[in-house]
């Protein structure tokens, strides 16, 4: 099921987690353990080490654990996404929709210059709305996506169709 | 005002946010600046390499932003302390007072081995309250904690005070 399989097994799966009939995939026991975190860190970097890229861009909260690292071990900036509120500057935003309600994301107007290439990095791709909004805000801004970069891809959401033509890379699917 | 007199001119103030009379201290250009960024995080890399560390925790949101580039460089796991309802096993919790009402945060309760020394790394010291929720936590766990470190501190509102005897260690100070 991964294609880095030692990784799987610092997933942990929690039944009925955030409601009834959901099977929460937690990422703690992987962050917990420096060697597995590493290699998640080591593998994105490697992957997008000489593909010149501008920025790395995280979408809070979990987001911000693995495109914090990538970024700084590629010495580059991090752009952060953010829920609404939380950005202090001129800011521009997107609302998606959820199965029940909507839920809107904030990015910066100045974080990306025009033409910039950017990877997306989050932990979980699941059904693709809160990347593809993501993605809408970056494209908005001028941004070339160059790839999205999760650490768990949730393959029967198909959330990749919701993604078009964007590229997806995820190191464990399910 | 700062330790690493370059980093300053990387915070900008955003005045009345996020309520009138308040003036923000937004980090975002600091992120989007990667040697900026990079001196942050090897700042604190370099601090706490030969102090026998045995992880490093984060709070959520932009506690993640910096705790987890430092786990990686020292080759640790992170540790989240975490917003209500978001952590899926059995947690820890702590109530704080705010100026208004009261928060939350949670941890796991598997997250730490009682002894443990730790360093508690956040983006920001205000008034301590969110900090020393933090700090109860981990010690209600056992563990010890190193220092608690930040980005930034606001002196005039005296967290440290709230910290008590916790070491805290700050690299820009206002």
């Amino acid at each position: 099921m991964s294609e880095l399989s030692n990784l799987d097994q610092y997933i942990r799966n929690i039944p009925d987690f955030p409601i009834p009939g959901i099977q929460f995939k937690d990422i703690t026991p992987l962050l917990a353990h420096g060697p597995a975190f590493n290699e998640v860190i080591t593998t994105f970097t490697q992957r997008y080490a000489d593909q010149k890229i501008d920025a790395i861009v995280g979408i809070e909260s979990r987001g911000f654990i693995f495109s914090a690292p990538v970024a700084i071990n590629l010495g580059l900036g991090l752009v952060p996404i953010r829920k609404p509120g939380k950005l202090p500057h001129h800011t521009l935003s997107v609302e998606y929709e959820l199965e029940y309600g909507s839920n809107r994301l904030e990015i910066h107007r100045d974080a990306i210059r025009p033409g910039a290439r950017v990877v997306l990095i989050d932990d979980l791709l699941a059904t693709g709305g809160t990347v593809g909004a993501a993605c809408h805000l970056l494209e908005q801004l001028g941004a070339e996506i160059v790839e999205t970069a999760f650490v768990i891809e949730l393959a029967f959401l198909d959330g990749r169709t919701r993604l078009g033509n964007r590229p997806v890379y995820s190191l464990l699917r399910y």
